[in-house]
């Protein structure tokens, strides 16, 4: 079986996860996963950031394909906007390196890991670590990343397992 | 009198405007203006297009200097996400090429232009082309952009008058 190298991401504009996963569909195994805190640098700046530690680690790991977490609409526009403009840097860097970019609703992302689709924050964490074999605590954002990465794999694979049967 | 480029944007996920203009603090004038019709690509791409065109032609006309729309955040969450992401990917372009990034309200820029907050989009197009010295149809968003930048000459001649008033 190939194996499959994704990246997953957690936009934020004040942190943003990041997580490279390797799958062959059926196992999946934890490469690098990292989360980038924006500080209070100007919003321009942090934007930058974003878009240029992604493509160097994009350069650096060589991922084919990026999955990102649709954006739950709250009722604040005004976050909506600041969410938006870090998700705009992050897919930015994707679509320019040559990666398709897949998005998935934060609760497809925890039915996919946790088996519900109402599971919580440590539920999810919890699941990431027992699913890519990982040892001490891992921040909460590098989680969601690594989380919308299995997503994307298992999400990907049923797609492809059904190519394959309807040809 | 130095000369200074100024590059303003109008952000939108269908239609990005564009304009250049240099100033040297009275007059100003037009470079080169456009607008990016965006179409109904996917989303990420839309975004890449808007980075790698704004990339382009900042390399080609080497602007020194970045203003953009700050958004009016209406009561729409879904479109101050939208928005989000198409100006998230155009200041990504700015300052990943190093220019420092301004922001002015509509307010501003309408002040800027035609002397009152509260002027209409037609209004604006008139003043643009009346300030540039420019015929025929002019695009209301690549007027809008245009608008930006001539706000942006205008509010930081200020500054510099202050600053050498001040020195």
């Amino acid at each position: 079986m190939t194996t499959r190298r994704i990246l997953g991401i957690d936009p934020g504009s004040r942190i943003t996860g990041i997580g490279i996963i390797d799958t062959d569909g059926r196992r999946n195994q934890h490469v690098f996963s990292t989360c980038l805190r924006l500080g209070d640098a100007s919003f321009p700046e942090r934007l930058g950031t974003i878009f240029s530690e992604l493509s160097r680690i994009i350069r650096e790991y060589q991922p084919l394909e990026m999955a990102i977490e649709s954006v739950f609409v709250s009722n604040n526009p005004a976050s909506a906007l600041k969410l938006g403009q870090a998700r705009g840097a992050a897919i930015c860097a994707g679509v320019i390196a040559g990666l398709p970019v897949a998005e998935y609703s934060p609760k497809e992302v925890k039915q996919a890991t946790v088996g519900k689709g109402g599971a919580d924050k440590a539920q999810v964490q919890h699941m990431v670590k027992l699913l890519l074999s990982l040892q001490g605590r891992l921040q909460v954002d590098t989680a969601d990343a690594l989380a919308v990465a299995l997503c994307h794999a298992h999400a990907s694979h049923l797609q492809h397992r059904l190519r394959s049967t309807v040809a």
